[in-house]
């Protein structure tokens, strides 16, 4: 893409009304707008690293046999009546529609999944089934200070699995944090992420968090020095041991939650009469878990944990250009539309700088955008038949000729 | 993909709460789920096909320069009070939020789009602009018993237009056309579907509609027997004249809009005070267009005109796979397994139903969802080394050699 066609420019000044570091660096370097608190728009730079995130889960949760669909975001009230939960999310947006309807926005969607599948799976012969979606999901949040980290409308990816016993819930569980754990890495957050011990509710003991380790995390958890597994500040209030390995040696770390898996076994299936008939005809509750992973969220946490003080750091799966192509005054044109287009015939996605502006705001525009790979042409690096490569996570330049490119 | 891995069935039984077709034919054969009036959740099958439209759709707005972002579906109250339509627009679902906050579900975008763009273009410089988003809408409807042609929550593409002068806007704006009707060619729409002349509003004398000619629509149509173009009841209540090309005779139909181009001018501009500065430092109001297609509607729309008693006929470009794999009997399945292995290493998209079922129930299901080709290997074909070929809109079955395939 040519830098001069588009529409969005940076910024140099912080966004006054804005205290997160995440939505600070998106907002100046024009990968998002901000709306409201809370709410935000993906302007063309932050809706390729959005996109690229969707597809990084999408691609792991159909390695998992998840079947991809999309509800709405309009739910009637009848179906949180029967599960009680009308009153009891707090943050649940109402809606008084036509007619005496009434409506909630979709904070999450057991209400919606669990009638749904139950029109379709109803013998043993149907289940496991696992289906996800990719969709906005909305939260009336009295606070959204944490710029894409808390909204009041996000993006999450919830997947929901249906089983026959608990061995296979509990194997499909073991599966998705796997899963999980590949996303995470390709996301660039493997190394900072844990698998955090949460409390699990009523129908289990436990459940899991995703806690990416940065010190403006909003939770606190404690890592156990023996197995490296975390446990949240509830469970840590009821017990010293780690629930994994029996460690009892902590350290105290700010997180943020990237993800999360429950078991929900058959506490929305109770509420909808959603059972299967066995082998022997006999009927029997059909077992439930879900699994939550927020692109949005994952998108603002990369920043938090990957940038300097000149801008993003984006890693290279997610990141919006794998190139940066920089080119310095008139004369090298039409050598660097040649680079320009060779890359593009070779699947690399470039945004050339083609822009008329001094080599120093390019720069400046370059490591606030945090492309991973910088590559210059100036009339300098032309005399020697070649371009200037550094790396954004790397001081070091490096001349290339730009046969060898 | 396999059949029998597929979670969702089909049924024989039309839903008895839905009198339009499109739904009636999209729930039966398992490409939609009716959560209540006007909304719908999209099946594994249901949701390629609408990924694809979407894609198309994209693709078009691309190739005339359109740039794609995402904006919120929660609109501030404040936006709207500058245009004046929080009273004004009918349908607006419209929320309490905390803290006395009040927001709006995004039924259209100009009081997001305008605002947001005036914050990078204010130079003759940055004009024109075009963009562009495929994102969910909301519609408080009374009535929604149209399927997806008219729902609470759809789908839309939404592209805006940013111009210096009318001269721009107008050129912009013929480009479109021709965008959009690339659009419904490769949708299958193209020979049903007419530009109609339509109210302008008080900036324009006229808007345009994009009318697909089928007996079920809820739009009535008048179109010029000269020039084939539309005039819509409005229009010719107010002149008996083609505004095309003068024409006097006119066949009166009945359509589906499958989309519809506005000339806005200033009127949102004027709204946000949105300017630009000129070549002369002057101050300039900025002329707007706005350009929708809805994806499930055209999704709707192709099932309304493209069936027969047993079923949905997918045109090619949208199908949810291209071929239908039916394997009959466990004797074959190795040798269906080896077509269906070298279909996909091929790039083919095939749904093979690998399901312990009668030839009988294997056909009916592929009649209803709709595969354009059919392609069954049986023991009978496959004593000739052949598998048996047929096209959905046709009834002739042909006998190809597999290793012709």
């Amino acid at each position: 893409m040519l830098q001069s066609q588009l529409f969005t420019k940076t910024s140099k000044e912080n966004p006054k009304d804005e205290v997160s570091l995440n939505a600070q660096l998106l907002i100046r370097a024009g990968f998002v707008d901000k709306e409201m608190a809370g709410v935000y728009s993906y302007l063309p730079l932050g809706l390729r690293v959005l996109n690229k995130i969707k597809n990084i889960i999408r691609a792991e949760m159909n390695a998992i046999g998840g079947q991809e669909i999309l509800m709405p975001a309009l739910h009637p009230k009848e179906n949180y009546e029967k599960t009680g939960r009308w009153n009891t999310i707090d943050v649940l947006f109402k809606i008084d529609g036509a007619e005496g309807k009434k409506y909630a926005l979709g904070s999450t969607h057991e209400e919606i999944v669990t009638p749904l599948v139950k029109k379709f799976a109803n013998s043993y012969k149907d289940l496991p089934v696992a289906v996800y979606q990719i969709q906005d999901k909305f939260r009336n949040e009295p606070r959204a200070k944490s710029g894409l980290l808390r909204g009041r409308e996000f993006s999450m990816k919830d997947l929901y699995s249906f089983h026959k016993t608990e061995a296979d819930l509990d194997d499909y569980y073991e599966k998705s944090k796997i899963a999980y754990f590949n996303v995470y890495r390709r996301c660039g957050l493997g190394e900072l992420t844990h698998v955090v011990f949460a409390s699990g509710g009523v129908f289990s003991k436990y459940s899991h968090e995703f806690q990416t380790i940065t010190a403006y995390g909003e939770d606190t958890v404690y890592l156990c020095q023996k197995c490296g597994v975390g446990i949240n500040k509830e469970i840590i209030s009821e017990q010293k041991t780690c629930p994994e390995c029996g460690g009892k040696d902590f350290t105290e770390e700010k997180a943020i939650e990237v993800g999360n898996i429950f078991k929900l076994k058959t506490k929305f299936s109770d509420s909808f009469d959603y059972k299967f008939v066995d082998e022997n005809g006999k009927k029997q509750p059909v077992l439930m878990g879900c699994y939550g992973i927020g692109p949005s969220r994952v998108l603002g946490t990369v920043v938090e944990v990957s940038h300097d003080d000149c801008g993003i750091i984006w890693p290279e799966e997610i990141a919006p250009f794998q190139v940066h192509l920089i080119s310095l005054g008139d004369d090298v044109k039409i050598e660097a539309e040649k680079i320009y287009q060779q890359l593009i015939k070779k699947g690399v996605e470039v945004l050339w700088d083609d822009r008329d502006l001094q080599a120093g705001a390019k720069f400046a525009d370059s490591d606030l955008i945090g492309i991973p790979k910088r590559i210059v042409i100036s009339k300098k690096t032309l005399a020697d038949n070649s371009v200037e490569v550094k790396m954004r996570n790397n001081d070091q330049t490096e001349l290339v000729a730009i046969n060898k490119l």
